[in-house]
């Protein structure tokens, strides 16, 4: 019963088939492979137009290069106040943008709204020698409270940021469980609604180790691939990731084991409504189950082997604040999550709160 | 017949297999898993002692990370002139020391001397404001040239170093070649001859993806989590690497990887030296043979689809440069190199010097 | 009437006859000169104390470099939200640590209080590899909001900041007029407090350009000497600093020349505070003075050439706002600050509340 | 009798003077003041053609935030292997252009060769991803050895370097100096002749502390402001760099100050030139001279309290290096050298080869 991250699993079987199927080729080194080639294909053809792609095996990599690539020393990355990449990468961003500032905007659930977008950029006029300038606006699909951006919504802030001269990047890291999740195309959640610059994440959904950091127009990654050797990104064995992209990619394997991960989610949820005394701050709409469950249940949970984390309350608005006797917790479906652990989840929450 | 790169090869077998043995777990993410623990109590096991040991998927981040850790922003690395580390990374250690110069120093097949070693660090003494400060000496074991350091000559540039209160570090991307070929031990060849931090590669010898920042005291390491982090080089499924160290290191593997890949080499020198007009300017020792052929063997090695790659004349000494009718190569056999394209290879060279 | 910046007056009368008095002496370059010595001597007199110091041409050179020497690349430096190191230096802090991120803590009157340092340090444990560490806490005196913090008030900060393995950062660009505010010695507002960095400043008060940062634990600059050096920050006539930072302190000089600059605003404080409709939202403690003006005043005033800036009503709690007819404006008062311009910018609010 | 820097002088009169003039003024603060745009313009109009000028106080400050504005972390900066922002500006370069990697080039009395510039190019190819990127090349016209290059050698490098799609810099660090030796036009000498941003030099030359980045082509300064500004370079009091400028340039003020610096130098040539045993390994081209002198003459001189620096004999061919009883030492004359000093310099060193 393990929901406590989606990083949790190893690899998809067809993955890791594709690695053992080429794995006595010889190859040349640091991405001059045939399957990096194919990689980059496979991805322009995903996003229906030319991309420049790069792959690297971390997301942290992958958001740190993709917004040091549009974002200058002196330059402020406007993003939510709770994103992974202002909270969870330890100033990757600040490292690989030479020194630029990120910038937090306040939020329910985990988004940003146009208006709260347009008056953090009114506080950052170009221009101003004494401030940062506005450089980047990075939207996480899905968010850490584990809520999605509808294309609509995308497009809006797209269109606010891109109106004050900035750059647009998605970090992607669940990008297959929030496309699976709007029913759209990759094209459509990117760079139709105005992403500039993407991180593509398939670690977290079945590959070993692979993002790509993907650029809608070639012209911004002019000098990435010296920022990916220089960040020591570039794998020497490229096959390595290539591979993985390819097989990822193949037959809609993406989108399969995000719908997995999903419904495994959905199934979840659709337990713990039905039992009293659970509470669900807002609707699951990806992978990711928020839930304030009593401390009993719990225990109960804790004693059974299931891992999962404690969640932060100050995501929760005040009226929705846990009490004494509850814990507010994150909990996570994979492509590799077991219907059995799911409804052995639920079965132990509904017994803490009917107890025999 | 692909002699370009120890890279070119895939992974072992058991590196692959113990892979997918475990896949099926989940695991703590970020490196908290058990196989990551396992991997560091190895390396200790390795160099008999407790050592500070973190994983990374890259070559290039082991050595800018490891460089990083012990060189100031205003400090000077003293390396080879032809260092992969200031020749072949693109700037990535001074992007991780935050600016640091990297100083070459000459010296025949790849060597410093503790003569240029210490004419250099004369050039720069302490506490002279106007100048950055010497702070980290890095030997390459091998060198570029693949010729090795015994361990009494590291011992005596590693005492030079500390007596001008630099750090030492090894560049050890075929640290398991250099081993093989000087019958020591892992300890003999580092903390025992003064190296104070490491980049112990295992990618070329046999890995997927995975090299370990290794440091002999912990203390010097005690920020490293955070700046391993911060460059994007913390794996989310760590397992991943833990588990390659693991098999890397078990019942000596990675030895009878790099003694096989060290053999392929002195049998291609061994087939070689019996070719008149073939010259070979310096003795092979370890998986890296440099070689001056004849063009017409050249033309021949690549019309049979031979990859190898030419070589820059200035690791030569003037007097053995490449004359009009030859080039100058460089050969790397690995542990997947077959004995019948060793074979094949040399037979070519041998047909173009002998025409039928 | 300038009141726009206490930046806006040349430098007093003293200092410059001390740079015409020395001008003919042939010096050594780069601070080695006696006048450099001296103010070195002089400074650590004024502190009674051996203190490390550094003289600098500017503040945000002081701020960032003093800022640098005590955070890592993957520190976190709290201070205000509208703290002039997170607002107006474009980025300094953030380069001269290589990267660390400023954490802004809210606050009423520019004031980091108890509860909301501790509120903000426990979302920062230390140990927690994914997030930047906890590293310094930067206070301003005066704040931005031309309040002063208490002895009593930075030692209870400073002691909070130190539990928890916190360095403590002054910006104290209006070191001086904060000091005659307090009535305290500068060793009681700094290292007696809890103090460990302090950028003293001089320009706004009387210098030409001369600031220092200083440590009072000689440990914690050991290396400062190079980080000025590569900051580009050591002035290769550096007696220009000393004979500069000599003069300022000699005799109370920098005392009389900030008594003079907060009578001034004391002055215009009380002048204003007669005129009907005039609001002022909180006491000045300092030089600077904020003010509710109405907007006729405000066109008079314009209208008769006086200088100021309108101030970001983000500074006022809500019950405070400016009503449509009223602007909300700094004023600062400076060592040269005439009493004659102090009369007559109240005489034209006053004429516009009671127009003839 | 101090010949050890043009440093050890403090300021003309002429600009001391002007500060004297206007300190009772009130300007805008940053740079926004009436004189700081004068000084833009007299520079405009010095250089023939509309340049975007951006005054600093240290010339450190001025060579690395040029630099920083035309090379990027993952480029190259080519530079006189002993050029001063190699060896004497303690990594600032590296700092300002966030890692960029400085590659020295060997040459005689200081100067880079046509033939050294594109052996050294030919080594940086462009876009091999493994190594960092051909950006800059930098000039230092007064050379370390105090020659100079002619306007047709600079514009002969500058054209290789275009070519190779660099940016060339030239560090003016004696930018005057060169000039009055030249007879050009400062024209002449920087844009016409292929220089594309330019250090330029006061500080050494009479100013207390001024220097100017200038760039002849607006477009490259674009981010300038913000790049000085973080760097901590933009003064408060800017108007105190703008009236240094200002009365520098008036009148051709900056040109007798040279004028007399070189003529000096001269003074001090001719002397010693006749001193049998006094060795000159090359003909003094500006205000420095470097000087082979009998270990007696030094003696007597140290004796007597002049000041100099002994140089290091790498600067020398073999066939000149010093013998035993020699010493190597660099004489620096200034705008306030007197000749009184010149000439009892002479006499001690006629006196200790003629003994009475």
């Amino acid at each position: 019963m393990d929901f406590a991250s989606d990083n949790a699993a190893g690899a998809s079987r067809p993955i890791l088939e594709a690695l053992l199927a080429i794995n006595d080729e010889f190859c040349p080194a640091y991405g001059a492979d045939r399957h990096s080639a194919a990689a980059e294909r496979a991805l322009s053809a995903l996003f229906e137009r030319d991309v420049a792609s790069f792959l690297v095996a971390t997301g942290t990599g992958a958001n740190a290069l993709a917004l040091g690539a549009v974002t200058p020393p002196w330059g402020a990355v406007f993003c939510h106040e709770h994103a992974h990449i202002i909270d969870d990468e330890c100033g990757a961003p600040e490292m690989f943008s030479g020194g630029a500032k990120l910038v937090g905007i306040a939020g329910a659930i985990g988004k940003i709204t146009p208006a709260a977008l347009r008056d953090t950029l009114a506080r950052f006029p170009r221009g101003l020698v004494k401030q940062v300038q506005p450089a980047t606006l990075s939207l996480s699909q899905a968010t850490e409270c584990g809520t999605i951006y509808s294309c609509a919504e995308i497009a809006e802030l797209a269109s606010i940021a891109h109106a004050a001269g900035l750059s647009v990047h998605m970090d992607g890291a669940r990008f297959a469980n929030s496309v699976v999740a709007l029913g759209c195309t990759p094209a459509e959640m990117t760079w139709k609604a105005g992403i500039d610059a993407l991180s593509f994440g398939a670690t977290k959904n079945g590959a070993l180790a692979c993002e790509a950091a993907i650029f809608f127009d070639r012209q911004r990654a002019a000098d990435f691939a010296y920022q990916r050797k220089r960040g020591g990104h570039t794998l020497s064995k490229g096959r390595f990731l290539g591979v993985q992209m390819c097989a990822y990619l193949k037959d809609g394997h993406w989108l399969d084991l995000a719908r997995h991960a999903n419904a495994s989610a959905a199934r979840l949820e659709a337990g713990l409504r039905r039992v009293p005394g659970v509470r669900i701050p807002w609707p699951r709409q990806v992978n990711e189950l928020f839930v304030i469950l009593p401390k009993r249940a719990d225990a109960a949970l804790k004693a059974a082997g299931a891992r999962y984390y404690d969640w932060g309350a100050r995501s929760l608005s005040p009226d929705k604040a846990p009490r004494r006797d509850e814990v507010f917790v994150r909990l996570i479906a994979s492509f590799a999550t077991k219907e059995a652990d799911i409804d052995r989840f639920v079965a132990i929450v509904a017994e803490s709160a009917f107890p025999a």
